[in-house]
């Protein structure tokens, strides 16, 4: 038997690992994602591999993340329950992705990850697998309720992991559960499972990673313009680009148009990112309703994210129709249900994308926005597709020819029409 | 014949009464609301009276706002276009519901007002009269052809109004349009009629009238604590409470309940109004689509408004179920459009309203929120509804009488059945 | 520990009775509902007790299933995939309200059902029980192991009971399986497996039970004429009705209003039964979506519920508002899928009909139809609270009172602004 | 000036092209098209001239209608307030698609149509010409005072016409109007203005035109089967086709296909017209809602496309995922609300076609279906994309691999979680 295993390096990923091997008698490929979540990827296949994986494949997905996966999201203005933007969600599919590629590449009969049984994101894994390769079968082993006995606790965890020599780094356990990677870090658990309690206090400043909250950003504004193209952002504007693409060092311009320079989809979210993490914007503390039945807090950070998505929305208003975006609009509900709950490899997720991405076609031109200790503010927006019109929408006389203020009147009258025969049936 | 006129003291509004007077050779009545909007209404209907009404009404409409309309549309969540909150639309089919009673009770033949052909008002205006009272007449002066060419400009309005000893004030004409009342003030026109200015710039400063700028607001965060009772928000909690009722003045509470200063909707409004525009929350700059076909820009502050609607939204996460709340939000667009377009008193409207109604029936509990500089943050919630539980929701083990972590297994497998067929479909 | 079972008398739920008594060591109370199957019920509680049970509840549910769980399903427009009209999933909650009173009041621990872990029944059964009595268990055998091996087929059910001395009656098994009540008889299994077969043939004559095939329905059409109140069938009107009556024998007219003969909900469901039987109507042949995951073949017989659905509708046209009927059209699917999951007790099935009720005001009203050889043909509807008026409809002139036709130039050019504009976007 | 008038040759549009050449002093090009109303269209061009038309052109519209309207429609499910199949709706872009088409070639100032002031004909007419050449004018002289006050009524026109030397026939006005395509004819006015009249009696059986009524249909059932590839029907099997295509006259096989005659778009629609016309099939009697605001009546004769909706529904219903058809079928509504109003070059239609095409791409395979006095009965249907597994659906024992029935458990209980919390809140 041959497993793939989601593997991180950390405490749980390398014991499963073992444990898998030995309950299966298995042959054991690590596989670990970068999808930007920011750890240090050095030394994990010899790492993997004294814990006994036989290979180790780390997937570079940082520039597929961004492309394939968040820019649609944000085409289709999704948000969960009106506030969650979907960074844990949104990386499941891909990493699955990539992970059953390799799996279907190996041979292999089976995939595993760490997930618990209690979250969403067992789902989101099980689910895309299933969809692209309904013949690899799927093992969680914290579903196994012989891995649980075996591991009821942390200290068992240490300690099967000393009594097999997996190196294990002294590290503090957080006292809550972290997700991060490119679009967001995730906070869930401890302090947090009581509803009541305020993570807005200074004794939480620790716990946030990729912003400063809104009392430390600085007291100064800075914009930043963002050009789009077919609803993707593909370039940014900044007084210091040079020294915010200096201070990231992994992202570079790839060219200049109309004064924007040119990023690629993983340039943009890191700039995003940095910006709005200092500037102390995109932090969410909500109750959401998982898919597995139960309601769970979370607090999120989600810079980047949260500036493209209003800037996304901000350009279209300006070019798609009204009704095309209200019945977009309509459809953002379940779209990201369908995301959080793990149906992005779904027909109906891919159906409504093809709605979507048929409302894009004008979502060029740029957006201005003004950055401010938590606020993002809408500072103008442009576009050779505009409909706006000065000549119809000025209150100003004179332009009979754009907007005839008469038409106004029989637009009424039968708009009117149903709701005086509803008058009329007296109830 | 005889005409209810809406009437605001003003120039438009004062010439317009006479000039129907003389065109119909009309008795005419006039009709002032108070929505909150802030003037001096003493000495209307002195004034009414000697520009040629036979009569002046003054509604106080201010508590019928907020508790009626305001209150309603919140717990339907609504919002237009993802970032309007609709405060002048659900202002004018309030204003409408008086005045058409007037009208009946006065025996009118019809209702006149001031908007012009290009707007939303006009048409919230005749759909409310419509379904109200579907036998009077509307009558709409600026889409007169007669009226726009008495008055190509507001220098023929003077001159008609100083022939016909009209006092007038002498105020400068703002370069922009200003619609205010309880729930918020809009401008649109002027500078604002290129999308791509920047109305954030201290140029505007002079503009804004119910906030300040973020940057202009304390440096020091203040909570409030808002006490909700099938979603409808009942009492306030704040450190300065008695301050504020002080400083605002026409707000009394009248007990307490929880510890919290129990107040009515307008009480409400007005103190949300006060922390929210000290502290720079609810100013919005967006295109918008009207329903009269044209897309327009237009700049709000809504500062109690923006506050009451995150505080009502954090508190349904906790104790609405998942599926009641995702069908509600699913019709949020339409409620929305429906608000905007005018259509408050259609059957559809209420019929969505009734499904929201069921909705609210748990949305009873307090929310804790911490206003900084233009941001509204999450700090706590709780309710004795809550769909929250520890035992349930925790990472930590041995809860599985609350939730058996095997049954994801089934779970998964079954959600995973017509994917695994769509895979074997081969397309 | 005291077990409500779901008891017919029948084989399997004899045999089930038993085992469960054995296995939980515990009492049992036989529950069995009349939801109008049309079952001889007499005897059945001797039965229930020589088998083993301690008492036996025979509950007559034929009213509150027709008032409160067919009529409202029928208020709602309620179609399953555009053509099932649901006929077993609504009985399912109806039956699980009763015997869930009786657990609660009988102070059992457990409800136990026989159907099959793969079906819809089992989860209409236990998510109806979820929401009405969360601490109550629910035991399905059939989704027990240990059950499944005892039981592996008919044989070993025979000779159990036979071992037992339950009597059973030496009936031939049917080559399908069958489910039926008031609104409907379906069919599954067997030949049905193969969705090209054809089911429409002679062979199959004998299978159906509540209609005759539109061939061999009567050469003449009948009429029948039904009354609405609010959205309820509350009256009929037949050239035979005393006929009719007198064939079913336990339905009787509780008076007459214009010229109708006032029914109960379950005396209308009974002549549409018998009208909609006789001519034909209401068979068809699908393949559904089951909500654990995969497709299936049916064939259902529907004869009064068709002619209810069709008349009912065609009703709502004449006096319901355009916008609220699509408002509610839309969530026909939504509603449908969950009556057919089995959330009928669920908060949003119940906000939904909220929204259904608002709309159902002004149904009242009278529908002609023509019943005709598997045809149900609209001959004609009237209502108090018709909103059709021939004035405002007719082609003919002289009508500008009602309806402007100038009215109509406005209410295009505004319309058509958008697509204008969508135009000169040029792509 | 240059006019493109929509003419047929008959009394009203005769009258309409002189009368706009005098009161514009324009050149008139008249337009005719032929979507199958099976009107004789030869001499119409002689005619046109001698009336004053500089040109005529007659569009050929009848495969383009077929395959770029009727098809795509059917795909999408499209059905109006449950039950008009949108017959007139559909034609109407297509018309004015071509007769646009000319106009831009012509360099037409304007176009113009005989619809009138009061129905929908004239808002699909200009919208669909709004949104293809938004600089290109629309005149409606129905919608012009003048027009209608030279001509009140038929007798004026019979007049001006003989003044005119305008050729008209000496026809009889029916008592009713009508309009036919393709796809349907319609009924409205005259006695049908009273919505209790029973249209079904033999009164009327002289109006229908494309169908015996079920009475009169054959006592003999007939089969068809279709083969359908991704969502269009391509193919017929009948047992008489060669003879049914030979009575047709203007349809030809293209080839053989898995034993079916392979067939145009065109001539799949006339086939299944010629045989569910002679089966009674199509017939409906309803009350709409006109955009305009008003109801009216209206009756239908849709007798190839009630066969071709159901065949392609019934083949979805194998092959679609679950989820994807219940977002297309949430569509419904306002898909064919947007048909009905106008808007099929509107982009929000073209946005939910998107989506449309998304879920056809394995709508492929066969239908059988029985036709009998009215009835369209599923009688198989069956495909290479079948989602359909016995091994799944079956009742028999064995088959856990394919479907475990034990999943079924934690399925419920998961889904269950959240109706428990609710019940919990006891309220």
């Amino acid at each position: 038997m041959k497993i793939v295993v989601a593997y991180s390096g950390g405490l749980d990923t390398s014991v499963l690992l073992l444990w898998l091997k030995a309950k299966y008698n298995a042959e054991i490929i690590a596989y670990c994602a970068d999808v930007g979540q920011g750890d240090e990827l050095d030394g994990l296949e010899a790492k993997a591999l004294s814990t006994g994986a036989s290979k180790c494949y780390i997937g570079d997905l940082k520039e597929d993340f961004a492309a394939n996966y968040i820019f649609p999201m944000i085409q289709a203005g999704a948000i969960y329950e009106g506030r969650y933007l979907l960074g844990t969600s949104i990386a499941r599919p891909c990493i699955t992705h990539d992970m059953i590629k390799i799996a279907l590449a190996e041979g292999a009969d089976a995939i595993a990850h760490g997930a618990t049984g209690k979250g969403n994101d067992q789902v989101r894994f099980e689910l895309s697998a299933a969809a692209l390769a309904p013949n690899v079968k799927c093992i969680a082993p914290w579903r196994d309720a012989e891995f649980r006995k075996e591991f009821p606790g942390r200290a068992e965890m240490i300690a099967y992991a000393e009594a097999n020599n997996i190196p294990i780094k002294a590290s503090m356990k957080k006292p809550y559960s972290m997700d991060r990677n490119l679009l967001h870090i995730s906070f869930e658990a401890g302090a947090m499972e009581d509803p009541w309690y305020d993570a807005t206090t200074p004794a939480d400043t620790d716990m946030y990673v990729l912003s400063v909250s809104p009392e430390d950003a600085p007291d100064k504004a800075e914009y930043i313009e963002i050009l789009f193209e077919k609803g993707n952002a593909i370039g940014l504007r900044h007084e210091n680009l040079d020294a915010i693409l200096t201070e990231l060092g992994d992202v570079k311009s790839t060219g200049t148009q109309d004064g924007y320079a040119l990023l690629s989809p993983y340039g943009v979210m890191r700039v995003l990112n940095l910006l709005g993490g200092r500037n102390g914007i995109g932090r969410v503390d909500i109750v959401e309703n998982r898919f597995v039945g139960m309601k769970s807090r979370g607090i999120y950070e989600t810079p980047g994210g949260t500036i493209l998505l209003a800037a996304h929305r901000d350009l279209e208003t300006l070019v798609v129709d009204r009704e095309s975006m209200h019945i977009r609009d309509s459809l953002i509900p379940k779209y990201a249900q369908l995301v959080y709950n793990g149906f992005w490899f779904a027909p109906e997720r891919v159906a409504i994308q093809a709605l979507v991405t048929e409302t894009q076609k004008t979502v060029t031109g740029e957006v201005r926005l003004k950055l401010y200790k938590g606020n993002v503010m809408q500072a103008g927006r442009r576009s050779p597709y505009s409909m706006y019109s000065e000549a119809v929408a000025t209150m100003e006389g004179g332009q009979e020819e754009a907007y005839n203020q008469d038409d106004a009147t029989g637009f009424i009258a039968l708009n009117a029409l149903r709701l005086k025969a509803t008058a009329r049936q007296g109830l």
